[in-house]
């Protein structure tokens, strides 16, 4: 056996360890998802990843710049106008009891990528119309893993909620599907989204975006 | 622990098990989807299966009846016109090196549930127009999860490519992601599929039988 082929089994056997750990934890353990994004992402998708973002200018500009949210005060987003994207964004976090992220240390293309995946994750949520039910967490991962196209992670997510599902809730194996089916048609049709500046929209509405970036509602 | 829950993990334990040797196995080894098959298909979802068929008057007949295609001359078939369910599944069989399956005893609705969906997979093959790479088994097993609705087997299998085309075949997993859209919309979309007595219908224009079950040809 070659080294390379020795290096390339030890990772899928992590990877499956991983998988088996994310497969057994509740949904949103985020530890779990941490390990296992750890894991299966290995540094050549993660480039070709980046690659494929750098063909489109909003993503472009973004890396070239590391744009961040900054601060975000949900309490004043939350005074805008219904519809507005900073109303809906506030009314997300306050509904899930979520908070902003705080931004790490972006050392390289890679932690900007997951950093801006993962502080904009909310934002994705409201304007895909996605909620956090297990279905809407389903439909919004396989709209990234459409817009990302070569992210093991997303795939490999997809896969562990169709199999906890078959395993453990038979009944919502349908409605996953259709989650399933819908996100990735959705994120083939829309717009990049990677790296567009949300805090300069809080005051625009939803459906305007919507129609902007080519996010079809098809649920 | 109840002796219900003992059970219960002793079962997720052996499908865990079944997934993981499914997953290493290279596609189409049938040992182990065999395995994997008898390891996830417990008896009560195979009823509620068994009980959404029955409520189709296709499928309650050919339970009622135990219909099978009886001997199939694949010789003969392919004497038939182009175009022809005969002549197209003969041409299937040839091309891929397939044989009829031989019919086993048939003892219950289960053990008819599984022949007739194994007996009819490659006449399904061609009337949905999959072929079988890993797309087009991709896209069939995403059909027959529509049309069957409850079969764990048909979403764990679907899990299992996904799983493994992000981990193995990673430039593969937006087509795969796109056959099994396309086949869930399609199965949805289709009358149900089981019981029909094909083997009267060998001299039918396969595009005539699409419109006829409306498999709305997508991709």
């Amino acid at each position: 056996m070659s080294i390379h082929t020795s290096i390339n089994q030890q990772w899928k056997t992590q990877v499956l360890e991983r998988f088996l750990e994310i497969l057994k934890a509740p949904y949103g353990d985020f530890q779990a998802i941490w390990n296992f994004a750890n894991a299966i992402n290995d540094v050549e998708s993660l480039k070709q990843t980046v690659e494929l973002l750098l063909q489109h200018p909003t993503a472009k500009y973004a890396f070239q710049n590391r744009l961040v949210l900054e601060s975000v005060d949900l309490e004043q987003l939350h005074t805008l106008g219904q519809g507005t994207l900073g109303y809906a964004y506030s009314n997300h976090m306050k509904t899930n009891n979520l908070k902003p992220i705080k931004q790490p240390v972006i050392e390289n293309d890679y932690t900007y990528l997951m950093f801006h995946l993962t502080e904009t994750h909310d934002i994705w949520h409201v304007v895909t119309g996605s909620d956090t039910s297990m279905a809407g967490e389903t439909k919004l991962q396989s709209f990234v893993a459409a817009q990302l196209f070569t992210s093991r992670f997303s795939f490999a997510m997809l896969a562990k909620n169709l199999l906890k599902t078959a395993v453990e809730d038979l009944e919502l194996a349908p409605l996953l599907m259709d989650s399933l089916a819908t996100g990735w048609v959705m994120g083939k049709q829309a717009q990049p989204l990677f790296g567009i500046q949300w805090n300069k929209l809080w005051d625009t509405q939803v459906a305007e975006l919507q129609l902007q970036w080519n996010i079809l509602s098809l649920n």
